[in-house]
């Protein structure tokens, strides 16, 4: 009747990840298939004043490793934010994935009980559990259907079973 | 230490459809500001052969209140996809709170025993507890990020906060 504060985040993002790099698999096709330098792709935008596409899988994976990392007490693997492929996205995933395999179920046992504060908002620290279900993972979610609608405006040929994933 | 099913979707549901609403506002005060027809936006696209924003709308709504009719048996109520401005779209999401807000807190007890299958999909029954975390919550974040991404597209001017929410 229940999910664990662990069971609603880390095996969400585990496959929402894995989805992001099929994603990101299609991407590459695309650009082999087009000629199509990929850092075109990797630098494309919604909009002027929003992130390219290579800094919404940053931010995605950061999302992810991040607000585990505050909840468990697990420190995540730092990146470098430097990748200029689609294969180094995928390795960038791979490595929270990685993060991810390690955490015990019991990890996020405490979340209700703690505090979490973003830097950029010291005014606004979040109780733990409201700080996971209403912020990284709408965050996460967010990032990676953003990537998804920077890949179809370009015309990469995906759809929304790829980004659902396995039924 | 864990959240019920009726936690992870109901007032999840509610708060994100809220942020919807207050996104859609926002598009048509742009719209007054500018002279822009509603109905330019309503039928702004991603590409052409994604949905327009006012059907990623009504998914958003449908996917909420059709997860929670299917997985509580509390029928939902019907409407008929025929907004024609933000102001009838807003009405929608209204129609839609008004039901989540009579879902008692049980309603979603029996979901890990029922199996749903979506008409669109009859040889791929789910597990209740899969179809709501693996497939009815991706598609909801999906489809409002998706309306977003749209109203950032034309020049609407909203920001991440917008999307989250009050925190």
């Amino acid at each position: 009747m229940s999910l664990s504060y662990f069971q609603l985040s880390v095996p969400v993002y585990i496959r929402m990840l894995g989805n992001l790099s099929h994603l990101l698999d299609k991407a590459s096709a695309y650009c082999s298939e087009h000629n199509i330098d990929e850092a075109v792709l990797l630098q494309s935008r919604i909009f002027p004043t929003m992130y390219p596409l290579v800094k919404q899988v940053q931010i995605a994976t950061d999302q992810a490793k991040g607000s585990i990392g505050r909840l468990s007490g697990i420190t995540p693997p730092k990146l470098d934010d430097d990748e200029t492929s689609f294969g180094q996205l995928r390795e960038r995933i791979g490595a929270v994935l990685s993060y991810l395999e390690t955490i015990p179920p019991d990890a996020l046992d405490e979340t209700a009980s703690k505090t979490i504060t973003m830097p950029w908002m010291p005014d606004n620290p979040m109780q733990g559990e409201f700080y996971l279900v209403n912020f990284a993972v709408p965050n996460v979610y967010f990032h990676i259907t953003t990537v998804y609608n920077i890949l179809r405006h370009n015309g990469v040929p995906i759809g929304k079973t790829d980004y659902i994933g396995e039924i």
